[in-house]
């Protein structure tokens, strides 16, 4: 974390939705090593990536309150005396959005917008920093993607987030709440689920690696993106929480450095000393979502931010391979990557 | 209607949802007249607008489904041997969105991914004509409002008719279904519901416009809008149904004809002998909902559907006028303007 935050979580009382999930956990230790008291909200849903053990090096310091983010009696009980939320609750996984669509519909949408409503209700007015996605533009028409690109989502997972960010910004426009929006890249590091291989690609390949098992990457391989390490994804998150009176209420947040699909699985078989990747056929169900290049145009997170990621590929590379280092019976209990609890 | 059509609805099956609505019974009463065995499916839900009586002059030639479009067994068997889905099921009201979010949720969005989702799997790739709503730009940041404008819906009813919208666009780029989206300015005419009063001005002023009641126009009466007659929106949905392969599959569809509120009032106002509008400070709930100015591009309906919005304002409101008359107390039956059934 390069910025000290000037004291400003000190004290202040915080709740992650998600919390125990990949980012929502880092960035509840990171709040908490400011000296936040954090209050974690997650129901642990199966196939979102939720893992007690993510908190371990914090236990003392976050409360962890088991419960789903549209128990409006329970979230009205864990928003006393909060002062800022940041929402991370989620389903992050195209494939499970296109497998079981109305549970991503519960899941997004529903869920957030009860969740809204409840804190619009008995802590209103409030900051609110929720973890969007680069999903809802779908396939890029120029790049990088700035935040006026044409929203265009790709799949169910696209649309559901995609409304739940609408929710965010227009409650903020009447004054009912006072959200940010960060429209994150891939992101990668510690605490990744690495036990559902619906999750993503950064999540495959990190398996994959700590499992001495060689990478395959789908298609050419020349697909460009921007994966952006999870301490940089934590600080846009206490940043935004930070930023008073914003002009601009939806920010895209990625890395500066760009790679294909090829060059990044490269880096992890070299790092794991597996054999250069092989490439194959896109399956059917993935091509018809896939998106081709994508990179972010990180200028409102500049403007708006006062910063954009730093950390270099390869430094959050080598992160977060040694984190997985002696921790893999907590991320991959059969040491095996895992079947998807949701379509075994 | 401009249009002989060619033969081209003769002796097809068509669905037609939210077929006791207003846009709904009007569209499957042309279709009947040009020759289409028309099946209308309609819950009827309490403050969407359906009405019986709508279809009183073509019930010999429509059979209704009394079902939710939600429910997957009654719909496979209304699809059965269907060539064409005009879709129209929904809740139009704002205001009733800002009361119940989770209503309108339910019945904008959660009812249509299990529609669309039914129409997939069981009459893959048939040709779908969603009516969504210029609603989903909110305020606009210029005009006309063409499809490349920013979507920022301005209310919950925005963003649930806009994720409909979207699970059409993105259905049919992956080859599941065949569907158009019609984004439709303010409609009026025959057939709207008069006795909900939360359904927008045109349904306001005529209601008044009948019932020989003042009519008030909210904020300085100088928004303007398109008003779109019902018969120009019916013939959008009949060419939409026939356009082949087109490229683009949003179209924005208004009227050419542009008129502040204060006018529009002003001309209702005149035609039921009643003395000019009067201005009123909008109420709270609708100002922080209000888009301002709108109107419509239509080089999109002119290029892919051959033709723009015709009937004059004028014409329009005479027919629609001279329709009620005679036929009040189906649509208004106190004889006064309802409360609305959603908060009495």
């Amino acid at each position: 974390m390069s910025l000290a935050f000037d004291g400003f979580y000190r004290g202040k009382n915080v709740l992650v939705t998600g919390g125990l999930g990949f980012i929502g956990s880092n960035l509840a230790i990171h709040l908490a090593g400011l000296g936040a008291r954090v209050t974690v909200v997650d129901s642990s849903i199966a196939g979102c990536g939720a893992n007690g053990f993510n908190l371990d090096s914090a236990a003392a310091a976050v409360r962890v309150v088991a419960c789903d983010i549209a128990d409006t009696e329970q979230v009205r009980s864990a928003l006393e005396g909060v002062d800022l939320v940041f929402n991370l609750a989620g389903e992050i996984s195209h494939i499970h959005s296109m497998l079981f669509p109305e549970r991503d519909l519960q899941i997004n949408t529903v869920a957030q917008l009860r969740f809204l409503e409840t804190v619009a209700r008995f802590a209103p007015r409030i900051r609110v920093v929720y973890a969007s996605t680069r999903q809802v533009y779908g396939s890029p028409q120029y790049l990088p993607v700035d935040e006026h690109h044409t929203v265009e989502p790709a799949d169910y997972n696209g649309v559901h987030k995609l409304a739940a960010c609408h929710y965010h910004t227009f409650l903020t426009r009447i004054g009912r709440i006072d959200a940010l929006v960060l429209r994150l890249s891939n992101v990668f590091g510690p605490r990744m689920a690495l036990s559902i291989p619906c999750q993503g690609f950064l999540s495959v390949f990190t398996a994959r690696a700590m499992l001495g098992q060689p990478i395959t990457v789908f298609g050419t391989g020349q697909q460009l993106r921007d994966p952006i390490y999870v301490d940089d994804a934590c600080e846009a998150f206490l940043r935004a929480g930070m930023a008073v009176n914003p002009a601009v209420r939806v920010i895209n947040v990625g890395s500066p450095e760009v790679r294909s699909l090829k060059e990044i699985a490269g880096e992890f078989s070299q790092m794991a000393g597996l054999p250069a990747p092989e490439l194959r056929p896109f399956p059917d169900d993935l091509k018809a979502i896939d998106i081709g290049d994508y990179y972010t145009c990180n200028s409102s997170c500049q403007r708006v931010l006062g910063w954009v990621p730093t950390t270099p590929f390869r430094a959050g590379l080598d992160n977060t391979l040694a984190y997985y280092a002696g921790r893999l019976a907590h991320y991959l209990p059969d040491h095996a990557q895992g079947r998807c609890p949701l379509h075994p």
